[in-house]
């Protein structure tokens, strides 16, 4: 997916959440705001946002020295999913359709993103109001059921996480996948709250999965810039899972069959490009469809 | 007052609002974007905020070649000023204090500002509902009265409008300030949805007082910018009434005496600066102080 003008007060609300998280130094912020901008300015708006999102945080990170600003609020985060999922689980496990709880919970835990949300705005409260709501939300019954049957067949798939804390709710819908089937790819270094090996093992997913960096630091898969493994199970893996508005913007024009988007729609730019409302839990199967096994 | 990195989010989205009501074609957007970006990571942090709104305006109009991008949109609001200052005009007049009342309405009417706010944000509705909240908000008692005994001494009171909409109530402000003293200054030409001499005229304000340009198309008042008549009527006036945010950030360092600040606060950086809440109605005396006279 393209950027949009829309997208460049984002990126510099992106930019000053993060170096304030970095430091509070005025004239380093300023100094940031300043390459930002700069950088803004030259983007190419026919690359996807995530690309800029990169670019932007590596600046915060060059200039300030400070390799994760976003540590302690993926580290909170992950603890408020456990015990959000620990209150949840057994309604799921009750539900009448347990994977489509899953499905449901693992997109709505899709909301605790700090690259589309400031932190101000993302409070707990946010969070623990969404998943509350998130098993009596719709959710187009046919995707639902694609995702299931495709998943259901498979022997090999790749699952590429989003966010920390909502990574809670990945492990909870992978062990309603297949077992021994599900490979996760978190991003190779950190980037906004974006989920890495830390936070994986900070919810157990390695009791549940294969997990594997992307080996990049994009808040999203640009499959160029990735290690050889990611790259080897995009192509071979039978499903491929992807996980929130960052890959969505990087994988979105992949033509690889079997390739489902979920996420939880946060922004207008998306909302228009998927046709449909912000806070919407969104199934979308990729422009390779899903031919017939 | 000086910017803060807090307002670069905030020219990026005013960009953006402006150069979408200026043209509908995507790649003039982008270019327009690119140089505001460009021009924002030179600007110094030192010169207060309105100047670099002043810039990127004038990138808008210089690229897009539309002079006034937010004509109907000020248009509009005259007319829906004039339609709520009909309907409150009865409670203004029958209330304990009319000077009180018309000064809570001129500042909550400072709600009309499309720098502070987006478009999409300022509704209708949003205007109503303060306005006909204002009339019960709280006022620092004290600064209500030193406003009232110094403009009814006052020989020459110069009054600086803020938005289109908005000017409907200095009107009725003005109303209640002494008979013939009174100039009031807009903007010399269209930025953002700042008054100018067509908005005055919409409201009729040339009825109750004497009305002049402030020379310039800065969205506040730069005085080394400002037209000489400006000047002198800022230098020799008994009385200066600031209205808004644009005025407060380019005149809050000024040490002439009874210059009062008139202004709803709409964003964090200058309730920080005045250290009072968003919504909150203010009246502020400058650095000058109000001197017995």
């Amino acid at each position: 997916m393209r950027t949009y003008v829309d997208c460049v007060p984002c990126f510099a609300r992106q930019a000053l959440d993060a170096v304030r998280m970095a430091t509070d130094d005025p004239a380093l912020q300023a100094r940031v705001m300043r390459r930002v901008l700069a950088q803004c300015a030259e983007f190419s708006f026919e690359l996807p946002p995530p690309v800029m999102g990169s670019q932007i945080h590596g600046i915060v990170r060059e200039e300030t020295g400070e390799p994760d600003p976003y540590l302690e609020r993926k580290q909170a985060a992950n603890q408020l999913g456990l015990e959000i999922l620990a209150a949840l689980r057994d309604r799921v496990d009750r539900a009448d359709d347990p994977f489509g709880a899953a499905v449901r919970l693992a997109i709505a835990a899709n909301v605790i993103d700090l690259g589309a949300k400031s932190g101000e705005e993302l409070s707990e409260a946010v969070v623990r109001a969404e998943l509350a709501g998130a098993l009596d939300k719709e959710l187009p019954g046919g995707a639902v059921d694609v995702l299931r049957g495709s998943t259901a067949r498979a022997h090999s798939i790749l699952y590429l996480a989003d966010n920390a804390g909502e990574i809670a709710f990945d492990r909870l819908l992978i062990e309603h996948l297949p077992a021994g089937t599900v490979t996760v790819a978190v991003r190779g270094a950190p980037v906004i709250n974006d989920a890495t090996l830390e936070d994986a093992d900070a919810v157990g997913l390695p009791d549940v999965a294969r997990v594997i960096t992307n080996g990049g630091a994009v808040p999203g898969t640009l499959l160029d810039e990735c290690g050889e493994l990611l790259r080897r199970c995009f192509a071979e893996a039978d499903v491929v899972i992807s996980k929130g508005q960052g890959n969505y913007e990087t994988l979105s024009d992949e033509k690889r069959p079997n390739l489902f988007f979920l996420l939880r729609v946060k922004c207008p730019v998306l909302a228009r490009d998927l046709e449909c409302s912000i806070g919407q839990l969104i199934v979308r199967t990729g422009k390779g469809g899903t031919p017939d096994p």
